[in-house]
């Protein structure tokens, strides 16, 4: 996967959806901006909707909105229960995402939905979509309880 | 596009992403479930997230919803501002949602931020994935009197 030549900025190259994702999540983790953004694709056209945020469109403008988020510090952030779709090409997962934070009340945990687009090209996999938003707590927690991508209603 | 014959339920068959998702927003302007439901692909793996909302997998969970939703009235919906990504037989738009509804108080009016994302297949195309959830009023609210679809911040 991805190597750093020293003294040089060498873009990872991914060689799966599952590998630019568990890349994402251990940026957030590190807080490190410049691990973050090589998972993106470099294009005008990538969105990331942050819970309650507008609307990103665009490396620039995402990488602005990521760079505010992570020098307030890391996020620690576990992934459940993905849908996944695979469709050549792009490959789409659904998740739970639920984030930790340390508050003077002890930890505190939010839970949201996201939706991750990956997207190959010559250049290998890379995020071209980031889609988050607050789940129901009350709901989720027994989604995370089954063992099934499935939810029977 | 679209034929019923009387006393069948025929499938529609849509050939482009824009006519599903205007025929998607037409039904819930109805208030037609069946109409609706012929929008989404039939199949175990599509997901359905209403603002604040959980996660909905398969047609049949997603029928249910809608069902309780649109037991309640139609909804009127705007979509403004799509940037879209297509790649062959996947196409993702991401719009801003302009939700009406009429109060003892007057009209009222909510945001959403919406992926939707559609698949062909060899009965045409189809929502596999519908992600809403609210969005901020008072950032939105420029964006949408901007006439690019790509945000400079």
């Amino acid at each position: 996967m991805g190597t750093k030549t020293p003294g040089s900025v060498k873009r990872s190259v991914f060689t799966s959806p599952s590998e630019v994702e568990q890349y994402f999540y251990e940026a957030l983790r590190e807080a490190d901006l410049a691990k973050l953004m090589q998972t993106w694709a470099d294009d005008d056209d990538i969105v990331c909707i942050h819970p309650n945020g507008e609307r990103l469109v665009g490396a620039q403008a995402i990488q602005v909105s990521w760079k505010e988020i992570l020098e307030k510090g890391p996020l620690s952030i576990e992934t459940r229960t993905p849908v996944i779709f695979h469709n050549g090409m792009t490959v789409i997962h659904t998740l739970i995402e639920k984030h930790y934070f340390a508050t003077t009340h002890g930890q505190k945990e939010v839970l949201c939905y996201v939706t991750n687009i990956f997207h190959k090209n010559r250049t290998g996999w890379h995020l071209i979509l980031h889609h988050a938003s607050l789940a129901p707590a009350d709901v989720i927690l027994n989604e995370m309880h089954i063992s099934s991508n499935i939810l029977l209603h």
